[in-house]
């Protein structure tokens, strides 16, 4: 299995990048092979600095770079060696079996659904964010800032999309799916959820456990929550900046650790043909250690095709 | 002044509501009276029991009671004789110069807009939430929850509405008006927030300081955050919900401890004729006290004056 990772994105790159993907392969199996896209004098000179050598490592060369000033839909034709249009370019070639990238989202985000594309039957492609409940353990939350307007047949195919994701990659029987909302009983909420919430109804294509409130999103009532970019994005923030605020006041706690998103490395892109996983821009090369791990789960666990077969 | 409290809303009436009335009678100056509605051999019983005697105090009696589970729009025209009914006749009769309930919330909104209506102008009046911010100040944040779904004009009225409740009742000058969004650039969001950026850039009918993150809404980057009331209430909610989970593992930290809703006793309806304050429905008595207080300080401040002078 070839993964291919981003050299270049993100705030530490180049260093961070290669530093986490040295640290990922001490941590994956044998077989993992990972694929460096970036300026190749520089990644082989920390390869040096660090003395690693490893026949599970290549490099492929991508002097350019889009940064995260670079607008999203121009950035991948504008610059076709920068390391995000070449990563695109090997995955259409099946030359890797991934891309996972920490650089600019939007541009990563519009690559998949340009270079790859959505899978045929998905309306949006969506991203996830990992939800720590307090009992020990993970809920995922979609979409998270990739569609901020919604319609309801959407909501209800990031149902399924977190669905099969939780089932597949974080290994959840007959995951639970809840709609984020604005009160318990069927007919509460805004026009979408209150739509979305009669199309879910009784759905078999997943678990459908009802609404969910705010005030559980951390007790564990569902396994997926689902809701529009818009209010997921508010919501992964909004813990974020919770997060960021214990720790600048020193408050030491095992869960509200969980919180850190070093942790979970990324997301993938849900709902297009080929694996592609989204790193957050600030991550340090723990964060890009784990967000390899989380290709190779991935891949791993086919979720790809799992996608196909269900949409087809 | 007299404040007028409904007696039987709320998880523990009437006994909180009637022990937070006395708490609030002590700290209240002595020209304000409070009228206690609902059931008055209950209220006369337990003032006798706190052998509490005084000529600030009278008692109006509402035999019947709005419960959680009655329908918001039904309820004041099926039950007159209810403390909520009782108390919106009676503001509106001016025998009383506020509205104080921790009942159900829905019967307010409905009571406010057919009672004692509407401001002319306003298209949807609203109602707020305190982001305590970990410089020690408060934000507010509008709407949570009364307005599902909103057009761009009304974030742009909330924004009116929340800058005139910050510098008359805050005592915040020229409060900083930041709308929640995903993103901090103009052009970011959903369609909702990308057209009200546009309507509020350059108002001068508040201070406009542009988008406010998710991660930002406890920094104070902002003094006013404002949302649609389905998006302002998941923000709410996820706070109280994160405050819950924080107490249960036992986590102490004054700043954790301003999440307790209790400090803050309520929020008044922005945008109604009269002032009418909504409180928690699990309110014990010292969130009572609170309400009242803050029913006083609303009140003093002649806010629903300013606003219909701010709508003329």
């Amino acid at each position: 299995m070839k993964l291919g990772l981003d050299i270049s994105g993100g705030d530490f790159a180049p260093r961070a990048n290669v530093l986490g993907a040295i640290l990922a392969l001490e941590q994956l199996p044998d077989d993992v092979e990972l694929v460096l896209i970036g300026r190749e004098d520089e990644i082989r000179s920390i390869l040096k600095e660090k003395e690693f050598v490893s026949d599970r490592i290549s490099v492929v060369n991508a002097p350019d770079i889009i940064t995260m000033e670079d607008h999203p839909t121009r950035a991948i034709p504008q610059k076709p060696n920068s390391s995000i249009s070449v990563g695109f370019e090997l995955l259409a070639q099946k030359k890797i079996d991934s891309f996972a990238s920490t650089g600019n989202t939007g541009a990563m985000l519009v690559g998949s659904m340009y270079k790859v594309n959505a899978i045929p039957g998905v309306i949006r492609p969506c991203i996830t964010s990992v939800l720590p409940i307090v009992n020990g353990q993970n809920s995922i939350i979609l979409d998270v800032g990739s569609n901020a307007d919604c319609k309801p047949d959407v909501l209800y195919q990031f149902a399924s999309l977190g669905s099969i994701y939780a089932k597949s990659v974080m290994n959840i029987d007959n995951p639970r799916v809840g709609l984020l909302n604005i009160g318990e009983e069927e007919g509460k909420g805004n026009l979408l959820t209150q739509t979305a919430y009669k199309l879910m109804k009784g759905s078999e294509d997943f678990n459908f456990v009802g609404n969910i409130e705010g005030r559980d999103l951390f007790t564990g009532k569902a396994d997926v929550v689902v809701c529009d970019g818009f209010t997921g994005n508010i919501v992964l923030k909004q813990a974020e900046g919770m997060y960021s605020i214990t720790k600048e006041l020193g408050i030491k706690d095992n869960y509200l650790d969980r919180f850190n998103y070093e942790n979970y490395g990324g997301t993938p892109i849900l709902g297009v043909n080929s694996d592609v996983i989204i790193g957050h821009g600030i991550s340090n090369d723990i964060a890009v250690k784990n967000m390899m791990c989380l290709a190779h789960d991935v891949a791993s666990s086919e979720l790809t095709k799992k996608i196909k077969e269900a949409f087809k």
